[in-house]
């Protein structure tokens, strides 16, 4: 018998993880390593340690071990925000008139505005332990780069920030909230690097990319004396330090003997899924427990719906090391009326290989459809979501619906990773009526495989 | 002996409070009634109902009853976003090195960003119980008109939002917040109004202030059918409802058998200063107990440190009834370089009575100064506050380093009202070394004093 659960199950403090968990222990098949550009043979530690620091490249590589501690100074940050709430749905429920039970894990709660502070902080910490000075990073929408800043500022080192020009014009509030935290936010291409100005001068007056941005910020780390590269998604250890949305989503369900059988998660470079599915997914690795788990993602940008599973460049630059997942090319950009994040053209390497094992399913969602369930959501639960968020809340509604139907009484958790309170400019689209969608051609999406990188 | 206590104390759902508490109830000499701005008499219930909901007209009348219910669907609603958190600032403690215990009660955990949705919803559903269609009001920064909508939104009532023309403009995001929230936002002067009409012939191209406004939401309400205006601070109704705020923090600090020794809370128009202090003033008033309760105003706009004990307008308009209050004028409109609220001319009655009485105390402090508070505790306890709440910041940091130098030990609890994200124009500024001070002159207050209603 259920007991009585509240609106938000709050854990305490010594109920936080200690924890965290490292999904690809428990594969059998594990994913494929990553690949030196330049020799295409797996990189090694030594490789890695030249762009990120030693104990996250050392994480990056470790698909063994089961469980790494985190340590208490990421702990002590943690609880400015975490334990954050799992939140029972029951407004939105009852407006649906589902039978269903709703239960989202909202990570909006921060002044970053979403999960992204919980690498962040991580991967800070590790930079100030090495001794360093400080971090680069690249950011498009800027909720990345706003979470840094904020880790960077409380441990005291530097932050470089390389924002895709375009949003460094056209979103000038996050940039401010970057600047507060003592950030040094950078418009990309810019003329601080020699990238920056090889594609100034081939471009002049780009607005810039993420790919762009991404190289920006590598060079900046490579030439500077005590400096690394830091990244908000797709690789392996930001998915370890992610693990603990899920091991607090799946220790807030079991104190109330809550058995969910649908977990929801939105999906770009796919670090906010696998980090709220680790544990699930787990405990189906180890043959415990069986779970439905749906990726979410954008119809304008289907790396897992229509991406093809290969080796591919992290990013557009080349620099990266390059990683076998579901990708759409790493040339492919998503079209211009593309609103919000979930743009990237690959997934993690982790969620790949479970979307190939069959243990993570995935669905596609066009925009304006995602926008109205994120109002609908709004109204119901009085948080406006994030739109990137609100891809998982469009499916949760779907399946509450069809819930209606057969008269299921599932329980359905999803991943609210964020607000949308520097989105206006996408919601104002939507609430103008001037918001549209597209769906790649299969003929773009065949020429952007063309370009693919031959490793076999 | 203390707990040990958490970083985030949150109440149990069971614990919320299920009464609001009256002060007025609890003082011997009660704030001096509303007066009706045609017969300077006593404002009679039927007067007000026909500007505010019965239910709240009576609420605002009556300062005998300690205690009103708070009704069943309201205490819903706040299960969405409370018991708010109490948060122990461990971190500012320790970057402080002081030997103070600072706690802050954060109401900028929901969507609207501040505590105004916990009087927007009361009265909301007083509206909707009313039987009415709808409710105005107008709204300068946007905090206030964002509340509302979303306590409209969820009861399905009407919200007509009469929002300064300069906001309008300048803060399109909040527009966009309330747009989402199914709100009618009107830029004003408007010319669906009379007085929208003649103001824009009068002054062609005037940027709007918020007493015209004020009228233009007053002269919707009382002329559409089934519509009432309500209003988000000054009003005694107003402060009952915040007083969850305070019943909260009180709840928290005797979980722990924490004694507050000073309590801080910014103040405008007063709505979540009297809302925190009410149960603590309480025990004042009863004998019980001793505070230091602390308002804390710009200098820009500084009401009770240098405002006049008089009758006088609430609106600029002159339409609305007459509270004896400190005031600067009804006329007074604070320096342009002024950033956030707190720009109300006058302080609810209430607060200050209890400013007269000396059981609040108020100290003003100058913007630059706020600004540098707000971004250093930002960066020290991870939430980007509200201007508003960071002048208690200020306050709070001022007196946690007296404790510093005295050795002792002192609990004080601030206010944290909300946060930052649709006032980074404001950050940018300070950013840019181009946020400045301004403190009337003594000239300008007695001009503006000379203008004062002739009550007696």
């Amino acid at each position: 018998m259920e007991k009585k659960i509240p609106y938000k199950i709050y854990l305490d403090e010594q109920e936080m993880p200690r924890q965290w968990y490292n999904v690809r222990a428990d594969m059998k098949k594990k994913p494929q390593p990553l690949l030196n550009p330049g020799t295409l043979q797996p990189v090694t530690l030594e490789e890695l340690s030249g762009i990120f620091c030693e104990e996250l490249a050392k994480q990056e590589l470790d698909d063994t071990t089961p469980y790494f501690d985190i340590p208490d100074e990421i702990r002590n940050f943690y609880k400015m925000y975490r334990p954050s709430p799992l939140v029972r749905a029951y407004c939105l429920e009852e407006k649906l008139q589902t039978p269903a039970h709703i239960y989202y894990k909202f990570e909006g709660n921060n002044t970053s505005g979403s999960h992204k502070l919980n690498s962040a902080i991580a991967q800070a910490y590790y930079a100030k332990k090495q001794g360093l000075k400080g971090v680069t990073t690249e950011t498009g929408a800027g909720q990345w780069g706003t979470a840094l800043s904020m880790a960077c500022s409380y441990l005291d080192l530097d932050c470089q920030v390389y924002m895709v020009k375009c949003s460094y014009e056209q979103k000038p509030f996050r940039r401010e909230v970057m600047r507060t935290y003592g950030a040094q936010v950078t418009s990309s291409p810019s003329m601080n690097t020699e990238v920056g100005r090889r594609i100034n001068a081939e471009f002049p007056g780009t607005t810039g990319s993420l790919g762009c941005a991404i190289s920006e910020a590598v060079e900046a780390a490579t030439t500077q004396q005590g400096y690394r590269y830091v990244l908000g998604s797709v690789l392996a250890q930001v998915l370890l330090h992610q693990s603990v949305i899920g091991l607090e989503a799946k220790a807030a369900l079991d104190k109330y003997g809550v058995k969910a059988d649908m977990i929801i998660g939105c999906a770009g470079g796919g670090s906010n899924l696998g980090g709220l599915i680790s544990p699930f997914a787990g405990q189906m690795l180890r043959g415990e427990a069986d779970y439905e788990i749906i990726a979410v993602e954008p119809a304008s940008c289907p790396s897992l719906t229509r991406g093809t599973y290969a080796y591919d460049f992290c990013d557009t630059g080349k620099v990266c090391p390059l990683a076998k997942m579901y990708t759409l090319g790493s040339g492919f950009i998503p079209s211009a009326n593309h609103a919000g994040g979930l743009r990237y053209h690959g997934m993690s390497s982790t969620v790949s290989e479970l979307y190939d094992q069959g243990l993570v399913k995935a669905r596609s969602v066009e925009q304006t459809e995602v926008f109205k369930a994120a109002q609908y959501f709004a109204c119901v639960e009085g948080i406006l979501p994030a739109p990137e968020s609100s891809h998982a809340i469009k499916v949760a509604i779907d399946e509450a619906e069809k819930c209606k139907e057969t008269g299921a009484a599932k329980n359905i958790v999803f991943g609210l990773t964020g607000t949308g309170y520097f989105d206006m400019v996408a919601y104002q689209r939507y609430n103008d009526g001037e918001m549209s969608d597209y769906i790649p051609t299969d003929e773009e999406l065949a020429a952007s495989f063309a370009q693919l990188p031959k490793v076999e």
